[in-house]
């Protein structure tokens, strides 16, 4: 069974692959790959540019989307193996998973991170069960770790700006946020982009270094594609000579599951912010982020609002990737 | 760009097409106009009739709607240029609105009045900020001063039971409700109605009085219809001869952000009600409600179990008229 | 007008009719008999099997579902006739199910028991609203007293699994569970296999009679299909010989609308668990559940992961018994 967890699992010419299929779909391409089949999305956290992006990648692809948004909360689901189930979760995932599978052809699942303990959070308990146990091709629509159908657009977009990408610099920068968000997109873009052959540079503040196993693997990747890795703590000097500036907010991991500590040592950080005097160091880079964004906040309007901001064109991107992927998987999986 | 926010920006033959398109959907007309196309409904608050009617007319016409109920709390927008986002709201209405007009083709728009500042609210501020930054079509499913559906599926009743309207007499009374409630449907009714060349009568406590510009549109399009429009604060004697009675209830435009004051108010009004009593000094009138309706509140159960009520066939017109909007918008946007 | 309200209605020809029906659909016949129609699928509580199964079968039929998770809260109905509606409801039934029924051909109603008094609860008045309201064929997704579509999932399972059904021995056994849960899917279970001419036994604690009425409509049901029903409460001996196990937890009727009672009855019920020392007294027996079901609590991981557990095919045939049922209303109300 093939699913869609995570860009690590694809070789270069599938990653590549995905790629072009993604900017024939920009270009109009037609296709009925999903002609007479059901994809249930199944979002344990609140979405909207996720949710419908893939209902209407799947509506294109002559597919039925099947939404379920269920809060954490509403259907509390056991995942772990042998427990006397007589607390909240009143379904464990080999049921709730099996029974999904026998209805639909493929399910996609959005399933954050709880924020309490790492070590759980980074197996993705509900992502994994949902793998394990439904019995049809999975897409992750973001978990603790990873959001790869984020990466793939991220991917497109910078190709569809840069054209060849081999040697450009782009630049992944930490910025302010009011609250300490997931880590799945920082680590998502930075799997993907390496795969792009460019010298790519994460900068963020001391304490939020993101999850060391992902950046061995970027920098794999990065080494194989013919670019570099390469990870600081300044904030300034990093924009000098860059083309793309990657904004994004996430939680100290050295604080992960404590909240005031986490919150006291994001308190100094309000200056990593993505302003015109920083961009103007780059080489008339352009801006993206994933949405939501906080303006003033993580980016001065300036910018957003300027010719260089390609943020829309990154969100569009995301259906003409999930396209791509979900014509993948169904003929893959056929 | 085409948008659909209020009946005010039609011409007299745009409105009489949109009617007489609306009878042919009624008719049992086919149309594949919206084939191919992805509508979003998006609800900042809840909604019944709306959804389901738009839901069903979008698919009559060959398109997939993709419905969004996001509460007011789960997805707070800024639409505020210059703000410094760190508060609730996590997306500005430029960004959010921009992502849905990339995946779909065309928008559907539910926003209530916040209720405290009547300014701030007549300016419409989340439905402005959808047909400006979204850079589709957009349909107005309700806005704090607009409910331009329910006001073409109104005209649409009155036509399909009175047949000619010029010279009829037509009354919408204010009604009695536990709540203060919005004024986007006692409003539309006014502007949808003066255009039927009707005798138009509005009836309202003190201190109900409509906002003064609908109401001098109403009397200008009332006028070049051959119409007039009456005000008046008198609730028995309006009745005398009318063919159309539109009950419906608000909040005191006078107490506005203001609730208890409304509620004193309101408490001695208890007797604006329709009862069999008043329908009878009327010339076999017709009752006409937008639902959801309290019985023996708003209406006697007599009236509203009646003959006369037709207060279903307004609801199922809201299909045809809605069938007939969007394919006008997806005609004008080609 | 025809409805699927309690699979009691059902001729025993139509009940067979069906049967083979939802058989043919299983193995992959077509059909679009819902095509051009939208089916609206309310819900008054929570789903997850339900809801996509439906959802699906509409699909499979050519037709368009229309979903409403409607909270309890966010829009009680009153139902009850002559009321002055100045409560929380918004809206009567009347009004609610008559507008649904003009923008849908068919319309799917779940709604749960209040739990307070059975005398309430026992007419369903929810669903019996729609039926009477609503001008539309009406569908059962569980009401209090009843889960139709569950029924014929549960007949169709023990055909698949059994073959010829006459004479064989079927055992539903009450469970423990943490709460007081409904009682329409053991009532439903058995009106569903009292018509297969099986040998049926009802274990129950005392206290936990079901409803006189059901159980005398299964017994004569039990009769004219030639097999029998027997009650006890006995809950290790009644295993002997049976060749399938039906699980399932409800409140005690006993203690209808009294918490803390049911609470104290329930707490000393916890053995009545399906274990594999159970199981092994039956013939090879398969088990049964109509999910979702807590492991450990009410079956063994032992049993539920075996090779004798059938509860994943009994999810799937939801969906090709609700193909038939579908149809067939389609059929009938042409």
């Amino acid at each position: 069974m093939r699913h869609f967890l995570t860009t690590r699992d694809l070789t270069a010419a599938q990653f590549e692959a995905l790629l072009n299929r993604g900017e024939e779909f920009r270009q109009g391409a037609d296709s009925d790959a999903l002609s007479g089949t059901h994809v249930g999305l199944v979002f344990f956290n609140p979405s909207l540019r996720t949710r419908v992006s893939m209902e209407v990648a799947v509506s294109r692809l002559g597919g039925t989307p099947v939404t379920l948004s269920v809060g954490s909360d509403a259907w509390a689901m056991e995942y772990r193996d042998g427990v006397v189930m007589d607390g909240p979760a009143a379904e464990h995932a080999r049921e709730g998973a099996g029974v999904l599978g026998r209805y639909c052809d493929m399910l996609g699942v959005r399933s954050f991170p709880e924020g309490k303990d790492y070590e759980v959070d980074r197996r993705e308990p509900v992502l994994n069960a949902f793998a394990r146990y439904s019995g049809v091709p999975v897409i992750n629509l973001e978990s603790p770790l990873d959001h790869p159908c984020q990466a793939m657009a991220d991917a497109l977009t910078i190709r569809e700006q840069l054209g060849k990408t081999t040697g450009r610099r782009v630049l992944l920068t930490w910025a302010y946020h009011p609250k300490a968000l997931p880590m799945a997109v920082p680590n998502s873009f930075l799997l993907g982009a390496a795969r792009l052959g460019v010298d790519l540079v994460l900068a963020r503040p001391e304490g939020y270094e993101l999850d060391v196993d992902v950046v061995r693997a970027a920098e794999r990747l990065a080494a194989e594609s013919g670019g570099a890795l390469t990870v600081t703590d300044e904030r300034d000097a990093v924009y000098e000579g860059v083309e793309v500036v990657y904004a994004k907010s996430w939680g100290a991991l050295a604080d992960y599951g404590e909240p005031e500590a986490e919150f006291t040592r994001r308190a100094k950080l309000r200056d990593w912010r993505v302003t015109e005097a920083r961009m103007a160091r780059g080489r008339n880079a352009i801006f993206m982020h994933c949405l939501p964004v906080r303006r003033n906040v993580v980016v001065d309007d300036a910018v957003l609002d300027g010719r260089r901001s390609v943020v829309l064109d990154e969100a569009e991107n995301r259906m003409y990737a999930q396209q791509a992927i979900l014509e993948w998987l169904a003929s893959e999986n056929r």
